[in-house]
């Protein structure tokens, strides 16, 4: 696969994955492009510091790009790629966000509406700051010429062939296990501090789960400030599993444990212990059991 | 607490974990007996081994007995505890079994109609076998004695104070993580080989989640052949989880996961392998799915 520089593209929204994706796609030679309509002053700011074009609506982005990028919540996903449509957009479009493959898919049906090529991607990791920690997954009949343009920068890039929807499934597989998982210790231990046993289950960790008390530290104070948008990821991960044939429980139970944590997103950080947290998931129940 | 010696102690059933127990108060210095009446040639050969007394009926060992433990499946617990209370036993019974609080409650309240003492317990741990592998804890007004019978002992025991419910609320914790969390690994592997993408999981776990795959690799062999009787401590989960106000999902995926699993508790250990196991859990959302 050949290298190709400046081409000219677009990065809906710039918000903190968004602005590394920008960043990469400038370090490997490529014009990126953004629009400011309706965008917050954070986003502007992100920007402007990473020196992106602002293309002010997003019509005149649809018309000035080869490629859009989508980085958004999940359930934006299918509003951007309406939005993209109507504006004729008929380049390659790369939806980058936690989707599931049905939701995916519906994004590739509304693009073809206006004739634009869609690609399955989702993204392992954290923003793409330095090399080797994060990577872009890729999938779909056009999703060579997406991988090309990475070259030289500090996103990673993994094709998974043709398939339109193996991006989205694997970013639903990794993401099942770090936010799934992490849902499942909280909740656990909220049942225990119900019980008022949190200090005696931490002795028996101590014993007989080396490090799961270090973990339960680190995913509370990690996940609370991003347990708002965790919530239409986890929505996303049990629709999979459920059209996968495996039981979606999991991620309900997740949904709930980050809806129970979703008002940290702003509190600063000196509050967020591990015993705030586990009291949101006690009082939240306590309200919804009355 | 002193030491005490030379009760005669009953222990229903010898099973693998219950042979240990009563393994542990032998070694402590108690005479131990068990009831050959219904249990299989498997108990029997166990409980010659350890050289426990056959009282032959329930109702002799409740006759003979000061103390008596019940290890048993979960779906069993409260139908030994009636069988114990129609014998009349008016000792200490101790309940060792993954069960709710809410179970554990009824267990007592089953005991009290022929005026037997409740003592909530749950163990931590493989059969204990070696020192400082398992714990047996303990909880409720009369559990320091039953603290006393085991010193001396390869059996570890925790003292949870007079809750009623103690012991129970630990076992549904600590079991909910390690037997939970296996469970929502397997159902996302599942998920990942229904799109062809385990391989590709695996390769991106081996960056970013060391460990995980020999992890998965572990749990697939080591709770295939337990996964039958994981059934009804999922649903215990379940329960405890939704009364102290969380959400059960988590513990109703898993009831499916190890249902899909149970047949391998006839399976040859060769045949035992990660692909037999995902494939269990795949074939199985297939079939419910037709």
């Amino acid at each position: 696969m050949s290298t190709t520089k400046n081409h000219v593209i677009g990065v809906v929204h710039p918000g903190l994955m968004g602005i590394s994706v920008a960043n990469a796609l400038i370090e490997a030679g490529h014009r990126v492009c953004w629009c400011s309509e309706n965008r917050s002053a954070a986003s502007a700011q992100r920007a402007g510091d990473y020196s992106l074009h602002d293309c002010e609506t997003l019509a005149a982005l649809c018309n000035e790009c080869d490629f859009i990028f989508s980085v958004c919540p999940p359930a934006e996903a299918l509003v951007v790629a309406r939005a993209i449509t109507e504006c004729s957009f008929n380049g390659v479009y790369v939806d980058c966000n936690a989707v599931s493959p049905a939701t995916g898919k519906s994004v590739a049906q509304v693009l073809s509406a206006s004739g634009a090529h869609y690609v399955d991607g989702g993204i392992i990791g954290p923003p793409a700051w330095s090399a080797g920690t994060t990577r872009l997954y890729l999938s779909g009949p056009r999703a060579a010429e997406v991988t090309a343009l990475f070259e030289g920068s500090l996103m990673g890039t993994v094709s998974l062939g043709e398939a339109v929807d193996a991006a989205s499934a694997m970013k639903m597989a990794y993401a099942g296990w770090t936010k799934g998982s992490a849902a499942l210790l909280l909740s656990l231990f909220a049942m225990a501090e119900h019980h008022g046993l949190g200090e005696a289950l931490k002795q028996e960790w101590a014993l007989s789960q080396p490090g799961l008390e270090k973990r339960l530290n680190s995913i509370a104070q990690g996940n609370a400030p991003k347990a708002w948008r965790f919530i239409g990821e986890m929505q996303q991960i049990a629709a999979t599993m459920e059209d996968a044939g495996q039981h979606p429980g999991a991620f309900e139970s997740a949904v709930d444990v980050y809806a129970a944590m979703a008002d940290f997103k702003s509190s600063p950080a000196h509050d967020i212990t591990v015993e705030a947290v586990i009291r949101s998931l006690i009082s939240t129940s306590k309200q919804s059991a009355s």
